[in-house]
């Protein structure tokens, strides 16, 4: 198995050691993604270039290269796929910016602002649309299996939280399912689908799903730790986006669980009537009460899952790397 | 080729025949879409169902069934993709009525008014996911192919609807473009993955295809005339739907295009200032100027294209009914 633990961590970013190794891949795969959006109708690729070229980490389909590259997929393949996924992440995204009536996205005013809400619906479904016949020209039936069910996943976990909206009853349990369905199924599927495109043999086709869903479940839990901890000047925004938007995540749940401040937490999250100082005693209530440090231990133990998951794959220096950043997703502080 | 042409219509309606024909395949497959549509997040199976259970013509999944029927394909198989194909039309309808912010849909309240566009939208894309989920199960990457292009055209042709919206300037020509890409190609593809599935030759696939392409235009070509000259007692509604709403479509595209009463169409359909006479007086125009008439002859030439389509394939009872359908699409009178 990986070798790497939490003390023997680089101060280098592992996701940017994967980016340099798999550099010209993922131009191409870049180069497949501009490509594949466009359309004849002009606001389709307007629209989705519009997010898609604002950035975002790329992590997904950086997953499905780094996963793909250790079992030697065909190249040409498997830009298709990491494109794919990276087609459903942006669908999810317009979809959901819909559904949560954001404002902003990847530090410009969301897609549904800037369009209306009914390009992004249209758009999104175009997006998801083009992901299955990215996913078709590969002609790995695991694969769209794979990818399809993950499609499905997501949206169950989108209707879930639709529902959950505003309960402050909402369990941890439920929580976690809602991450799960909404994030980590995608992380899963867009490691699986890298050794499923390769004819890998089941057993690490799970493992590598395993993987992933660990990570996507670490990287989401640290993300509701820093939009409390974060660091404005290391993450180039201030902390409280969740909090100022009524949105109860991990740390919140557990301090509603154990009945730590429920008043508190009622009217600044479901009735939304917040003060000037209220986001330094939500820290504050977090903090001292451990729930943060809870929700980071929480977060190291699915980085410690997803590490255990490769532990009989073949060794590599990408899986090496995978390790580090599963580690790393736990450990940020951007 | 068939041998029906339209003076030897009989006066059954040939989709009720084939229904019958089919009924124990079409039991079996309204049996998968309900199995299909249920989800451990109990908002979906209740959005979904309200949509599906409320009827509607089935006449996709019918068509896949007929198809697929001719060239004896797997019976499981078939259903699985039937269902696919009534899942990818529901999910189009379930984001149409939110882009349209439709009030009514198969005789009951839209299902964004029930349920709000936000559960529409989520729900369409989970049948959209699901579809290609039964797609996957059948193991056949040439369907695939067939329906995601499909699936993708239609949000195509959903967008450029939206940016023709309100635009008195549509030509025909865009028109044309739009409900094929809306309406022709999924019944195209609806069509033509029967034989895929069966695996037939690709020419048989395609002739198929444009035969469930050309009887898509032919069908709504005639809707568009229905809603202005239809019987309200044979359809079940008034007449006028598009009219009152403002909804351009091929009879009154002619009438603009000849510059026939362009300032009454301005303001009736698109500063939607709308008397009590209006509707007669728009029946009217279209009917003295031989607009309607112009229509008819239109969809009646997509009808003969779509027996023609059909001339180089085998000779069947199913084949037969397929062409009185063709013909029965465009004369119908509701």
């Amino acid at each position: 198995m990986c070798s790497v633990m939490k003390e023997t961590l680089k101060p280098t970013n592992p996701l940017e050691t994967l980016s340099d190794i798999l550099h010209d891949d993922m131009a191409a795969t870049n180069k497949l993604i501009l490509d594949r959006l466009q359309s004849d109708v002009p606001l389709i690729p307007k629209v989705a270039s519009y997010l898609i070229a604002a950035g975002g980490k790329r992590i997904r389909p950086l997953l499905t290269l780094a996963c793909g590259n250790v079992f030697k997929a065909d190249k040409h393949k498997m830009y298709g796929l990491a494109a794919s996924v990276e087609f459903i992440h942006s669908a999810s995204l317009l979809h959901d910016d819909v559904v949560d009536e954001s404002d902003e996205r990847r530090g410009q005013p969301a897609a549904n602002l800037v369009f209306g809400n009914h390009a992004s619906v249209l758009v999104g479904d175009f997006l998801f649309a083009r992901a299955f016949e990215l996913m078709v020209e590969t002609g790995k039936l695991r694969v769209l299996a794979l990818l399809s069910e993950a499609a499905r996943t997501i949206t169950e976990g989108e209707v879930l939280q639709l529902v959950a909206k505003g309960r402050i009853d909402l369990s941890y349990e439920t929580y976690l399912q809602i991450i799960a369905a909404k994030t980590s199924a995608l992380f899963g599927a867009a490691c699986a689908s890298g050794p499923a495109l390769a004819g890998a043999d089941e057993e690490t086709v799970k493992a590598f799903y395993d993987y992933g869903y660990a990570l996507g479940m670490g990287f989401q839990l640290r993300d509701d730790v820093l939009d409390y901890t974060g660091n404005e000047e290391k993450r180039g925004k201030v902390p409280g986006d969740d909090f100022r938007e009524g949105k109860i995540t991990g740390p919140v749940i557990l301090a509603l669980e154990k009945g730590i401040e429920a008043d508190f937490w009622q009217r600044v999250m479901i009735d939304k009537q917040q003060g000037k100082k209220d986001f330094a005693r939500a820290l504050d209530i977090l903090g001292s009460n451990g729930l943060l440090e809870e929700s980071e231990a929480r977060a190291a133990k699915y980085a410690d899952q997803a590490v255990q998951a490769l532990a009989q794959t073949p060794n590599s220096p990408i899986k090496q790397t995978l390790c580090e950043i599963a580690h790393y997703a736990v450990n940020r502080e951007a």
